[in-house]
């Protein structure tokens, strides 16, 4: 259905009304592409989809206005391309692909009907990008923007899960990693640059073809690092049964992340341990395993931590420095 | 895993922490039924399910505190019930069967560990009732209470769309309709009875069995009533193509709608007619087949409207009342 109302300057999400601002978001999911095997797509109770590899990988998220983004720190476009990439990496972390993915909106009633539109084309590219398509989602009014997504994929290999490591293996990490803490540090002092991280806590890039590339070669257990890298190796660790060491030497550290770190006092290396965002990979690999391209070997795999004793160290100690991001 | 901290009496969310809470909800979803051909649960990146359908029937929705639920007007099972009610009735809608469903809570930090756990319960208590598991959800700080669920189902037939009425077709409903709406209308006054509307509203009843029936039977269009009778034959019309005439005749107007008709000054068709939330089921059959049981005749389905004439009438007439529910 195509309608006269998109993007209006001044309207807000209840000056266009339930049906119209359902008109408008599906026109703009519309004019993107539809994902594959999509039989019955948005508009009715449900939609329907050919599944021809037999199973399905599903994950779910939400981001809460105030909580995981602000308004004023990211474009809705921006905020649409990172609610469908947390959830596409979700899948990518199995060694799948996402396929399909619904979105719902709750919002303010004065919320600008653009910042609902600019989102869903962000959230609607972010997925074109990957294959996938938006098959679904509602809207709702709400004191503050809540949004929540379900993502759909596969896998061509076994899914890797979270409890396949083994002492002996290598620990690696594929893509940016803290440059989004980076960012998001920048922009609590108030601060836009170094820009570069700026732009990666606004619209991570995760290695979406890692997670597939990784399965294939064998990785024993796999994990997006979505809330801090130590403490995402605490939970491959505990999961799995097994204790993990990070050599804090395999890190090169970035530039503008040594640039933040002499501006702010901060050790930049903490971005690093325990930055979440940005998305990139962490896998473990039996040690005779070839990496593939741009994973890199970051610690080792032990046995399980003896009663008392942490199951992540940093280059063979314990660690007393934050380890991620809580939610409460 | 197990915690000694489930179900304490005062411990508000923030007190057990995201991990603490995570770990409570998981006990709560693991003590019932985890569903059919689930792979991998709750708990990695994904859950992964074994599909035998070749197709996933998938719908979305989200409830907002103040919005579709009090607090003070249902109890937190309750609440649980009905987000799962609600999304199962989609698939049902399609001519489906739910199979797995996801639910994300966002919360305040003081919202007590208990609504959060017996909605759970509740939730997934509902799952469990059709044959359905809880595979997946988030958990994340707000400063109301908003629910996402996301179902994933399949058909043993093809899917029932809004858009296959045809002119001559029947129009039938199955399930309680109004009793949920009478329910609001009484709780609005400060009233809790008649108890059997109050209750029809915190946790309804849908028919899940009919939608796959009607499918079987020849059904040419579905669509569940959560909005209100004649907004949601509108959607059928309008998907279709067609004009539908709904006769009041049909309805026979149960006692507690009377009464509560009676005690407000309403006509309790208006209950029949606008109310949503019993989620009963809304179809089109060809003219000459036999109903399934429990499904009643309620009007007609004729050619499409002129331009300008309204795509649903009431008894042959432009019907000015209320239709149903705006959120916006």
């Amino acid at each position: 259905m195509s309608s006269p109302q998109i993007r209006p300057t001044d309207a807000t999400v209840a000056d266009l009304g339930e049906f119209g601002l359902i008109s408008a978001v599906a026109d703009v999911v519309a004019r993107t592409a539809p994902g594959t095997d999509v039989l019955v797509g948005p508009g009715d109770d449900a939609a329907v989809m050919r599944v021809r590899s037999g199973h399905v990988v599903v994950s779910t998220d939400v981001l809460v206005e105030g909580r995981h983004f602000r308004r004023d720190w990211a474009e809705a476009v921006d905020v649409g391309h990172r609610a469908a990439a947390q959830n596409i990496s979700d899948v990518n972390a199995m060694g799948g692909r996402a396929q399909w993915l619904t979105v719902s909106l709750a919002m303010p009633a004065d919320l600008p009907a653009a910042w609902a539109l600019d989102f869903t084309r962000g959230f609607a590219t972010e997925c074109a990008a990957v294959g996938a398509g938006v098959v679904g989602g509602d809207l709702s009014r709400a004191d503050a923007v809540v949004v929540s997504v379900t993502v759909i994929g596969a896998c061509t290999v076994s899914p890797v899960l979270r409890s396949g490591a083994a002492p002996g293996d290598v620990l690696a990490l594929c893509g940016r990693q803290g440059w989004a803490a980076g960012g998001l540090a920048v922009l609590g002092r108030g601060f836009r640059s170094p820009r570069v991280l700026v732009e990666a806590y606004r619209r991570p890039a995760p290695p979406y073809d890692a997670g597939p590339q990784a399965a294939q070669a064998g990785a024993t257990a796999m994990i997006d690092v979505s809330d801090g890298l130590l403490a995402e190796a605490g939970h491959l660790a505990v999961a799995s049964g097994v204790s993990i060491d990070v050599s804090t030497g395999s890190f090169e550290v970035p530039e503008p992340l040594l640039a933040v770190g002499a501006a702010t006092g901060a050790d930049p290396l903490q971005f690093i341990l325990a930055g979440g965002d940005d998305h990139s990979l962490l896998a473990t690999f039996p040690a005779g395993a070839a990496l593939p391209e741009g994973w890199v070997r970051i610690g080792t795999v032990g046995s399980a931590p003896v009663e008392g004793e942490p199951a992540v160290t940093v280059d063979g100690a314990p660690y007393d420095g934050p380890t991620g991001w809580t939610h409460f």
